[in-house]
């Protein structure tokens, strides 16, 4: 087992790295920037080493410095959270060249996993349904026309190297294709330096159902079952639950199946994510690949009493998996407490927390780095807490979620915890039908 | 279902009730003495009532004023939580002249259990094993020297009206017979206005083991397995856990139906628990019966995702159980963080908390009334928060609790935090084998 991991994040999934390898008897790096030095991760590692100010690039993104402080400090493994460099193929490599253990995907995996039309292309090869489109990358705009005309509109373009919504198109016929081929072209030659596209069947009002899987060194693969993250804004996910409302035995069954043929066909190492689509038949069609640790990670973990970050770190020390798959046994929930003002289009709030009150009692969970005193650096994400929730019904889970959230007290910022309660008092999300555009018509003039 | 129920306590247990009815949709009236007016309690309640000023019979334990307030904002029920007025037979019997539900026993099995001669004589007519021992109250000391040296020393006597150790003596052979007996007169007249002594064979060792129980109003009753409560100092519990490192399968099967005989044996309605002690050759014996809900009752929680302040409200508006009994499937175990000096032995450290973090993540669960800023009245019990772990082995729930302990920051007092660390590095308490005397061996000295 390793010795010291460096933790290559901040916030609260460097704090959630922390309490595990404490509970594993591993010492732990912290590493931060100058706007994180009173961080609580920064506090409760073992040792802390400052590699840069922000912005990200020249810290958190900053490879040199991040591999410095790894052999200052003699970690033997690197654990890099979510986002920042946990699917950068080349970090997962200079990692490997310096024999420090990257926790996570090995450069060839993020690779394959992380182009979009790569990434579909050996899906198919593996037999995961994926959603008819292109094959690969549109090499003209007749050839899309001609594909989209066999699909049958609505259809999505797409860029290849794309994320958060760049580079993305809908359209519902001929006429309009010209303009959507032009503008997604530019926009993601401008945000990625690739203006490549794609196209897919556009799924009208899908829920998004992901799987959580583990591999091991041997190939062998198991899941963890769903989440269902459809409760989204722009993209950026506010809510997830386990089980999905939508799910039944057999789908999850046909999923799960899927997403450890998806993970086996890539000989998948450690804990990723496969994120699907399901429309209203219950059909489901791959959409990408995550090569790290999600953020709703914790809401499997209630249901299931795995640690997942332990399950992390003990594939990547090369500890095999049974290849036993794991089902809920209870109802969970997370729902995200960002710095944002919800009455006023989630404008992000950095700033000083005045005073912090967090909820307790049965079922409720908090992963969070802030304290009373904390100044909320306007450099990262707004993200300061997850609430995570659990009981034996998905209506209990609801209620306790509504009871933690008006307990929660975080005075001197905004935050989004008044959406969260209104969105619990919603019928329509109480009765667990909705879909990727439930916020599209989601009231926020109501919240207080 | 009730509509407002008032709660008759303070500090955590009030707040644990509230958060409960909550969840159930029931409004809340807290009551509160002056010395209380800035707890969490009453600032969580939907209406909060002063009733007086410390000491407690001028307010906790004032049950014209407690009545009073429960008429004034309608309440239909009281929950009483435990201590004060949990097992006060006269207030049972006021609040049902009152017409208002006291959600815990009725007066008459109040009275049954809460005299604990009447209570072994109860047990032994319905076939639990009980400590071999006189037949009720002792007549002349004569009596008792004959029974004892029919069961054998070391014996011990106990006062009929008896509790936290007041008006009990260990004997261990007919010489110290009569300083004993005139002791233990002397002290359980004094605390209690009753000298009434019995006499038990004093079991050597043993392990505080109970189990909770749950019947309602047919008089059919379930039980939740057990709880070990044998790390305690001067017959106060100081950490709890479920399973008992000492229990088998087929022993929580015989105290299992052995606390469910009792229970029917009363036409117990409502939660209890029965307290067993248990020897060295798993044979176990009836100690007493709670008419309440115990401090330690989020552990059983945990491991069976009941909530037990939720049947316990259930059962009080006639709501039927199943009958079936439940099962541990994780491991928990609650941390008592008292207010107190552990290097001064457990000198009460009443005071402002000047500043607070609690721990959060994975398994831990927090109950808790007090914040940063809030000062702990010298008036009440010295508890101040309870630290509940789980996991899905006892080894985990130990690194959990420690790694959960040393995140916990408790500013402006002295708590007990420092002991539990300590405890939870003890190779005897890892071991799992240890007995009711562990406390008396352990070195308070190694505290930091």
């Amino acid at each position: 087992m390793f010795k010291k991991i460096l933790i290559a994040n901040r916030g609260e999934i460097a704090l959630r790295i922390i309490r595990t390898c404490k509970e594993m008897g591993i010492d732990t790096v912290a590493i931060y920037s100058t706007a994180d030095k009173d961080s609580l991760h920064v506090r409760f590692a073992d040792e802390a080493v400052c590699i840069g100010p922000p912005p990200s690039n020249l810290s958190y993104l900053n490879i040199p410095q991040i591999i410095a402080a790894a052999e200052i400090t003699n970690a033997d493994a690197i654990h890099p959270g979510y986002g920042f460099l946990a699917e950068n193929a080349e970090f997962s490599q200079v990692c490997q060249e310096h024999n420090i253990k990257f926790i996570g995907a090995s450069p060839h995996m993020i690779d394959q996993m992380g182009d979009k039309a790569t990434a579909k292309a050996t899906m198919i090869k593996a037999g995961v349904p994926t959603i008819p489109g292109s094959k690969g990358l549109l090499a003209t705009i007749e050839e899309g026309i001609k594909i989209a005309n066999e699909i049958k509109y609505p259809v999505i373009l797409k860029a290849t190297a794309g994320g958060g919504g760049k580079g993305m198109r809908i359209v519902n016929n001929d006429g309009e294709f010209k303009k959507a081929w032009d503008d997604a072209r530019m926009e993601a030659g401008a945000a990625f330096g690739n203006d490549g596209l794609y196209l897919e069947k556009f799924i009208v009002e899908p829920r998004h159902i992901e799987i959580q899987i583990v591999g091991d060194k041997n190939g062998k693969a198991c899941h963890l079952s769903e989440r269902d993250c459809s409760i989204q804004r722009r993209h950026q996910k506010l809510v997830e639950e386990t089980p999905s409302p939508a799910m039944t035995k057999k789908l999850r069954e046909k999923m799960g199946d899927a997403a450890v043929k998806a993970a086996e066909a890539i000989n998948y190492e450690g804990a990723g994510t496969v994120e699907f689509l399901v429309d209203k038949n219950k059909d489901f069609y791959f959409m990408e690949m995550n090569t790290r640790i999600q953020v709703e990670h914790p809401i499997t973990e209630q249901v299931t009493d795995f640690d997942l970050i332990k399950e992390q770190i003990k594939v990547a020390a090369g500890i095999e998996i049974s290849g036993k798959n794991y089902y809920p046994h209870l109802f969970s929930m997370e729902c995200r407490i960002n710095a944002e003002d919800p009455t006023a289009d989630f404008r992000p709030s950095p700033g000083k927390i005045t005073n912090l009150h967090l909820p307790g009692g049965q079922g409720v969970r908090v992963d969070s780095h802030v304290y009373a005193g904390y100044t909320i650096p306007p450099n990262y994400d707004s993200m300061i807490a997850k609430l995570i929730v659990s009981a034996q019904t998905r209506e209990e889970v609801i209620v306790r979620m509504k009871r933690a959230l008006e307990e929660f007290v975080i005075e001197g910022i905004k935050t989004t915890i008044p959406f969260h309660i209104k969105l619990m008092e919603d019928p329509q999300f109480q009765s667990g039908k909705f879909t990727t555009a439930f916020m599209d018509t989601f009231d926020l003039s109501q919240i207080e």
